[in-house]
């Protein structure tokens, strides 16, 4: 019961409630190979049994949580259960969660460092360890001209980059902020749908995005690169921006950052490397291969909310040239003028992404760092790896199925080999759809070579070799029912 | 420890450490009002205790949390103390912390609605109980034409509705999505930055910004917002958009929206209502004067992450018409097509924001709603209120201060009288300094008439009738101190 006095939950009762919060959620995880991975409801089942109208007087917590079995779980889609290869990875961990409570507990606001200081301070600082623990490029470090920031998502930070990367070019051409709609960006045919919506944004237009054909490795192509880029200077317009990714979403595809580098120099682009989920992999030494050319980059962002362990939302921006970022988005109203910030001696994070106000995400990333160190990272990483090698192995070993990309980190594309094109897509599909209809995996698709292709990505954290065992027993027993039907 | 083998914290330590968090959460608000709410630290002393390099090692959860105490909290400006009276309150709850951690356990993403059905269902159906609670026009319910969605702050809900005003007016012109330099968008000389911000990075450029004239009372004048548009268009520029707010940072200016939505309708411009903090007083029947004019409104927002108890990030973002923001935001590559999304019968929200992905944030919301009941915050919310207005009669009866703006809920702008315009400005300001600095109270100033002017709003869950006291108490103290040096 709340204080009938006030209605406030009591510290006294936020103990006893959130115990069983506690509870209730080391219960879930102890239990969630109990649930189908997919949520099998309906559109507007879960709506329909919710009151139509607020309560008028409070309910008691009991009856709150219950809600959550009830009502909430049926319409779950568990991304944190050993079952779960779709899309990308969303992993969590316990000290994460933790971190993010005693955020949430704090109640904080970092736009400024003077809201604040630490909330600003053990940013700044864990994301400096992250450089050496990734072998990214020292002009990362907050020490040098750049810096790393937390966003929400990498849409943001690849928008932000975007906007930056606008700014420099608008500024050698004298205009005001914003485009003339002359200002090119490019990314690969691979690249993520957030390049394109950061493009609508940012007010350059979609159609002044060019999507550069890629090799058969569904890597981008430079010398494809380099030719757009004469072409689109030859006809009055002005190349700003081109996005590289490490780790397509599509096939895990690597963007040759190096050449590309190159060619951004040689025109004065901003490059842009966008290693959303893959960049983790850069934890374990033998996997660096993947930050080749990356000191070359203009800005870059990865996901620890995606591949290591770090409840979403965190993502992580690093720009080699903070004051672009700054001077592209910064504003000064007098109620949040402060003498640190006259000082010029604070960082302050407001004027590093789209908004104001900020959480002390950092928290879960430190907890979650200090709770692992970076042996245990490692380890897990290594571990995810390694059955997704195992997980190709045997597809390429079975003469129905064949790989479809290149097998580099945790991904893995593949599909039926079966019939003509059209049967071979509705094979892969109805195998797809049995699979996770089924409640014992979830497993999601893409295109390539015009192909419908089945991605398996092992990154959840607690998947282990009986989980991707158990993941191709359900493969090969499914396409047996097809195969005889 | 965790366990030696996978280096994972186990279901079972998670219980336990999990517990120890929640007690330090209850205890921290328990012993909240013995820090000085403004943090004292000089830039730097937080990363100075932090070691230079990541531990290779795990370490004990133990020594983590012990850091919070250590380290962390000498650099927290204390948000949640009844003693905050700075900027806009970040308030919380405990209902809101604990939904805040159900949607950490569960961990899931909300991008699209079967990605996890009940995130998406129970965000749609929050957002329309809250409809009639605040007494808001019927075309912002997800029944009608429009619909809300939780963002994260209300820059990127004013972000999103530029965009949307950007795309409407360009499609009428046939350009591409964009901007040709010859939009136009309107605001008052009060509005918050995140407009100017929203220009900047929509590409219309913040030199396209109109900043309308106010009236005595800091609000915008509907005629002079006509002239300004006539002169627009006469400069053969296209008037696009109006940011209209309800409840200014600086001074909680009411803008009048129905003189203003008549003259958007005359011109076919978007209106926007941003009341990020004083939509919250809408619960109150007493306080639906701040709608008048709403129902006109193409696009609102506001925070239950401000008043509403509701533990940051919570942004309340309702559109009239929701196909404007979906064609504006929507993307759809071939990895995130399904069957609910094609079907056309559900809400896929990452159409409706700048991310991709998205938490479970209706959660803390539907917690609190369903604890307090619309009885319990409205109660909240009268006091809130009462107690500012009872400050403000304090204010009044002493002829040292003078009130600088209408004082219509939560927040009193003040100042000394003394002396010509320098001393005043210079006595105003060391009042505040010394105020922050005693640790006794927070509270920040702003400029009004070109005056330097104290901010004091009441807004945190915590606060009432003696935190308001001994404020007012601490004020007259140091008043004196001044007056006696």
């Amino acid at each position: 019961m709340s204080d009938p006095k006030s209605f406030h939950m009591s510290p006294e009762e936020f103990r006893r409630q959130g115990h069983a919060v506690v509870d209730w959620i080391a219960d879930y995880h102890s239990r969630i190979e109990s649930f189908p991975v997919l949520s099998r409801v309906k559109p507007g089942e879960i709506r329909a049994q919710l009151p139509p109208n607020a309560p008028e007087h409070g309910e008691a917590f009991d009856a709150i949580l219950a809600d959550i079995d009830r009502v909430v779980l049926p319409g779950i889609t568990h991304w944190q259960s050993p079952h779960f290869y779709a899309y990308f990875p969303a992993n969590a961990s316990g000290p994460a969660i933790l971190g993010d409570l005693v955020s949430a507990g704090l109640g904080v606001q970092g736009m400024l460092w003077s809201t604040s200081p630490a909330c600003t301070e053990v940013e700044t600082h864990v994301l400096d360890w992250l450089v050496p623990m990734l072998g990214l490029p020292e002009n990362f470090l907050s020490t040098s001209s750049g810096g790393g920031v937390i966003q929400d998502t990498a849409s943001s930070a690849t928008l932000c980059a975007l906007l930056a990367a606008r700014e420099r070019s608008t500024k050698f051409a004298s205009n005001h902020e914003g485009c003339d709609g002359r200002l090119v960006a490019y990314c690969s045919t691979q690249t993520h749908s957030s390049i394109e919506k950061a493009m609508k944004i940012a007010g350059m237009g979609s159609d002044n995005l060019r999507h550069i054909e890629v090799d058969k490795n569904f890597a981008m192509r430079p010398e494809a690169l380099a030719s757009q880029i004469e072409r689109d200077i030859h006809a009055g317009l002005t190349p700003s921006f081109v996005c590289t990714t490490v780790g397509t979403t599509s096939s895990n595809a690597i963007d040759p950052v190096r050449e590309i580098a190159s060619i951004c120099r040689d025109h004065n682009l901003w490059l842009h490397v966008d290693s959303a989920m893959s960049g983790t992999a850069a934890l374990c030494p033998e996997f660096r291969f993947i930050n080749d050319g990356v000191e070359f980059a203009d800005s870059y962002t990865f996901n620890p909310h995606k591949w290591m362990f770090t409840n979403f939302d965190c993502n992580v921006f690093y720009v080699a040239e903070r004051k672009h970022l700054i001077e592209t988005l910064s504003i000064l109203p007098e109620y949040l003028r402060n003498q640190a910030t006259e000082s010029g001696a604070v960082i302050d994070y407001r004027d590093w992404h789209i908004q104001l106000g900020r959480r002390f995400r950092s928290l879960k990333l430190w907890f979650v760092i200090r709770h692992y160190g970076i042996e245990g990272l490692q380890h897990h990483i290594r571990e995810h790896v390694r059955l997704a090698q195992e997980f190709s192995g045997w597809v390429r070993s079975d003469e129905r199925f064949e790989i479809a990309a290149p097998v580099l980190l945790n991904l893995i594309c593949f599909r039926l080999r079966s019939g003509d094109r059209i049967n071979q897509d509705q094979a892969n599909q109805l195998l797809m759809e049995r699979l996770n209809a089924s409640g014992d995996l979830f497993l999601t698709h893409t295109k390539l070579d015009g192909k419908f292709t089945l991605r398996l990505c092992v990154g959840q954290t607690n998947t282990q070799a009986r989980h991707v065992e158990r993941a191709w027993k359900r493969i090969l027993e499914e396409t047996e029912k097809l195969e005889s039907s």
